[in-house]
């Protein structure tokens, strides 16, 4: 677990040192070529002119100078302070060299050095925690390339080469695809702020390293490669950090196969897929659903401005070009917007008269620079619209590096975001060249281009969704007033001694979830009085604390025409049961309950171990079953976020009265799903909950828990 | 329509000699530079040396001589037989020159010119049509850039460059991306064989090209850009060149916004998307989804050898790439297939400890070349394995130009297709030149390698794909004779006089696609008496041939409780519904009909205008009306083939019985479908057909048409 020292102010102070040292310790600094603490050495040397008060120390019992510098058998023989230990020793050392670290009171360390809990050596790795939770020391990896702060001219890592300064802070948690990303970027012009390899994150995790940067002002956008996240502090810190600063992550091990090798790979235990896409969801990041993909988003948050809507506007002078990426607008949700009035009276100006002034717009195959210009220029000022892309193939009459040129000046000009996408090779290849040294983003294809723009829109468009936690917090309220009633004492000690279908029942009645009348008949007499209470309209169903899933068992009769005859099978199939599954198992008896009608919803709450409480939500029947229709939400639930998760179902228009049926309760699902992410919270005990169904209603009406399953640690 | 000329012998004797002509006429051949003209009498004469029998006649009426030859007036006043005419001249002399060509017995030409239908000018366009047809003509074009025949160093087009020498056959509708793709190939090390340029495709369509490719030595892969398809053919022509050749698809226009882009930019009507994807599956072509995918599929195809299974092997020094194309695999539908015992027990001599030897076998950041150069050659012996994908990234210890080598040699050693993924810049730039010139593809990110092997196994999948119309003819068979029994000519003529709910049932029934029991009552004392006779399970509805939808109208009533109550009832609604919109309409009475159960399927069938019938099935109610959840299958549908439409449908798992439920009657559902199909097809009036619901029993137990509606052109 995680130590978390960064919600606290000392924390955040720790970090600004390590990303801001006025003195490293490099322990393992070696004088051979080819190790891994000479190159950092090195790279820390490089810039040593321009932080001319930066101290390094190099640590090695081996020499007396390292790199020229005097080198120290162990940061306890420095004389002065040391902000930061760059620790790159054969991983059996570093504990003891960590306990130095700490009683020489340094609180910022970087291990480089593999070999602890990648390759399932956890005990040393904990070791390592011990010693800096002791001390107070804030660690980033082991097993890690190291950091590098750009702005300060410090490099803490191995990596080979230096790069271009920029406004991306890239984190990852595999140092090969940090290297490759870093050996790309010069071919799109991308500059970094901040570089982290994580490696193991034993302490410090992408949150803390995202609560630093919200403050960093030389990082305008983060870009993250995951393998998966260790704890949940995540969602909170992204969200934060989303409002001002757009997040872009690539997760691995997404696939049954994937998350094999996640766990060969890293020692990181990849998080079941449905999970982290909620988890994305509510932390308002931005997936990158491949490579590709992540860096061609690098590419346009790192250059380009907001955009404001999903309104594109798409100049081309191949008609085939402009319907593919019409065709990709519709996929990724942009809209090929009408031009105003006045744009296309303008045009009609300047097009020839076989040009169709519409959006995308066709300045046809022999096109020229003037042409382009003039289409920009017009384009320019049309407010429908509030993001370009300018396609352009090679033709006769078309000067690419002409039109580069003035896509340059445009790009200057405008607060809009604008891509372009010359496809072709050598006849494009300078003029793309040149657009990359200007910071516009040009892709392979119109489809890349419209993909990242949309990409843009979206971080427009989740950057300031909000939660509203009135209606959670009030039911919160609600629930604690009946946890701690001790009226409600008996029914709540009863579900944790038996937590049978009964019981679960009674509990989530107190708890505002209503279930339909039902008694509990031990004979056949008992069973037809209820019967007959509740006008022969019945269910009938095993009550027993060793028998969960009753239908499976034959253990449940709806409206039955015989209540003896029902009775005694439910009775008979229930001790089969039980003779097969549980020798010394108890039937309490046969409920009689009122026989429910209304749509079947499906929620379900399970306990992540990372994310903690997870409610699934989806309609029943052929709908989870044939075609896993459901989704997730993560605790904690407000209304307006479980709103938008109930709407990711397929299925949701029906809810909403498709085939001229009444809309249903669906603040009553809400409601419900809040309901069951409290009680997992609050009582700790509960591992999972299962309503289903839950008959819900028309509007207004609510519903009712037909089933219920409560799985208790006891 | 296009004229189809292909299907005889004499049509493709002239496609031949289009691309292998003897003799050209360039019909508007000026000696100004930058004219159309001009640029392809130029591409002509280049390769004049090594073509000294072909001869080039310029015609211009304004010149005596143009690049050294001899200009002609007219095509009329050459002395020797023209095999091809390439035409540029101003659209309305383009009849005249044509007209010219018939008289001079030129069978084949190639009209650069536009102006024609792309711009509205059908009747121009139609003009040219009659000439062709009444001089046996066959045209490419009009709006074209012409054709490319590499291996006869023939250019009769007006793109500026020549290309590499190689096996891919390019056709394109699109000038512009005709372009780009040539000026991308060298990029990729791509050569072509034949290159087209279809353009409005008046009269050669991608068919007839098809077949006469089949017969080209030179093309192995055929490339296609498409914005719509004037001919059924092509799927005939498809199928059977996909046999032996794969045949790669992009077609633009699939979005709504698309379609509406494509029509006011070639004047081609796309046809709806659904349908394309129908005929492309029954085509057993490969589709790209975008023009990056195209060119990734253009380049394996060009180099790679056929990948006999969906098991790929893959070797990285990046455990993140291997997670992300263990992803991908997922996704592409490929399986990271376990290692032969024998390989995983040489690896292990010959990789470190700390390697976990398993599919995909991380080489650890550390790699050398010894240790990819093992590995490759280890894995080439896996019979597990039948494509190879090798990652790499820019590490400290790992070359890649000696990586790339290797691979090279491996690619020439092995039968398996072999992709690689250097992922990054300039450290791995030469490795993956390289790695071009020697036939390897390689990706930007593994993903994206990833895809390019899984439509190599695509195709390969499908390649054989066979339909057997045993089923489907002998039902056509019995379709006809029922067509031909004179006993059987009342109830069919009914249909046509008065297509109503009775009358098309009654010609269901006569073909073999029950329905219920069912007595049209024209009194609430009939209805009684036919309700007793069904045991009063029944349901009952308006007939009228002006009552369309009937459950809106309320003339619907299911299970009645009261038969009088419920014949009023329907009665008044129906001429309610009457009065509104149909006041001169009739009502025939109340059916009476025997009240089913069964699964509910939807089928219904109609005819487009270019690939003829077209059948849509689907799961009744929710699945059709909320999810869409709908397959297409074009006619002739034989039994395999309906069964793997059928298959398509995301609700299918509830025809194999999910949830408890019985298996239904998938074979009567499948025979539904082709029974439709040949209706549609032998009684051409018929424009529409719905059968909904049909419910489905159980496994050989059929089923019955609950509606149907039959639409005819009287």
């Amino acid at each position: 677990m995680p130590i978390y020292l960064s919600t606290n102010n000392e924390g955040k102070k720790v970090l600004d040192k390590i990303f801001n040292p006025k003195s490293i310790a490099v322990i393992g600094a070696p004088r051979e070529e080819g190790k891994v603490g000479y190159a950092i050495m090195k790279n820390l040397m490089v810039f040593k002119e321009q932080n001319k008060e930066r101290k390094i120390y190099p640590i090695n019992p081996k020499y007396e100078e390292v790199f020229g510098l005097k080198c120290y058998k162990s940061v306890l023989d420095v004389e002065n302070n040391i902000d930061l230990a760059v620790i790159a020793i054969p991983s059996k050392f570093v504990p003891m060299a960590l306990e130095e670290c700490g009683k020489k009171g340094i609180k910022g360390a970087i291990i480089i050095t593999a070999g602890f809990s990648e390759v399932g050596n956890n005990k040393l790795e904990e070791e390592l925690k011990e010693i800096a939770k002791k001390y107070n020391i804030r660690i980033i990896g082991p097993n890690c390339l190291g950091i590098i702060n750009m702005h300060n001219k410090l490099n803490a890592s191995f990596s080979k080469e230096y790069f271009k300064e920029g406004t991306v802070a890239f984190i990852s948690q595999s140092g090969a695809i940090l290297t490759a990303i870093l050996d790309i970027s010069p071919l799109i012009n991308v500059g970094f702020s901040k570089i982290v390899s994580t490696g193991n994150k034993m302490d410090i995790q992408e949150s803390d390293l995202m609560e630093y940067l919200a403050n960093d002002d030389n990082t305008s956008v983060i870009v993250m490669y995951i393998e998966g996240l260790k704890d949940k502090k995540f969602i909170e810190s992204a969200k934060k950090l989303s409002k001002t600063k757009p997040i872009i992550i690539l997760k691995s091990g997404k696939s049954e196969k994937g998350k094999k090798a996640v766990s060969s790979h890293t020692g990181s235990l990849a998080g079941d897929n449905q999970i982290y896409d909620a988890v994305f969801k509510k932390s308002n990041v931005i997936e990158a659903e491949t490579f590709e993909e992540l860096v061609n988003m690098m590419h346009i948050f790192s250059t380009q401005p907001p955009m404001k809507s999903n309104n594109i506007g798409i100049i081309t002078n191949a008609g085939g070009f402009g319907v593919l990426a019409t065709d990709s607008c519709e996929k990724y949700n942009l809209n090929v917007v009408e031009f105003e009035e006045n744009t296309k009276t303008t045009l009609k100006k300047y097009l020839p008269s076989t040009s169709s002034i519409s959006n995308p717009l066709d300045l046809i195959g022999d096109a020229t620079t003037e042409r382009y210009k003039n289409a920009m220029a017009i384009l320019k000022e049309d407010k429908n619209i509030d993001g370009l892309l300018i396609i352009l193939t090679p033709q006769e009459m078309t000067k690419p590096l002409e039109v580069a040129e003035i896509i340059g000046q445009l790009n200057k000009e405008i607060d809009k975001p604008v891509v372009a996408s010359f496809v072709g090779g050598k006849e494009v290849k300078g003029a793309k060249s040149y657009m990359r040294k200007m910071g516009v983003p040009s892709y392979i294809s119109p489809e890349n281009g419209v993909d990242a723009l949309s990409s843009l829109y979206k971080y427009e468009n989740i950057k300031n969704n909000e939660e509203n936690y009135e209606l959670y917090n009030n039911i919160k309220q609600e629930l604690l007033n009946i946890k701690n009633n001790p009226e409600r004492k008996n029914i709540i000690d009863n579900l944790f001694d038996n937590p049978n279908e009964y019981n679960a029942k009674e509990f989530l009645k107190i708890n505002g979830i209503s279930v339909p009348k039902k008694y509990l008949a031990t004979t056949v007499e008992e069973a037809k009085q209820y019967a007959s209470k509740l006008n022969n309209k019945v269910v009938l169903k095993i009550s027993s604390p060793n028998i969960l899933h009753k239908s499976d068992a034959g253990c449940v009769i709806i409206n039955p025409k015989d209540i003896k005859t029902a009775f005694n099978e439910i009775m008979e199939n229930g001790r089969k049961f039980l003779n097969a599954n549980a020798p010394n198992g108890v039937i309490d008896g046969v409920l009689v309950e009122e026989l429910l009608e209304g749509t079947e919803i499906i929620i379900g709450g399970k306990k992540d171990n990372i994310f903690g409480g997870v409610v699934m939500v989806g309609l029943g029947g052929i709908f989870v079953e044939v075609l896993k229709d459901v989704a997730f939400a993560i605790s904690p639930i407000s209304k307006n976020y479980g709103s938008s998760i109930l709407k990711e179902l397929k299925s949701y228009k029906i809810l909403e009265g498709a085939r001229g049926q009444l809309k249903r309760d669906i603040d009553y699902i809400i409601n419900t799903m809040i309901r069951l992410d409290i009680l997992m919270d609050i009582y700790p005990n509960i591992k999972e909950i299962d309503i289903n169904p839950l008959f819900v209603k028309e509007e207004g009406k609510g519903g009712f828990a037909g089933d219920a399953l409560i799985i208790v640690d006891k």
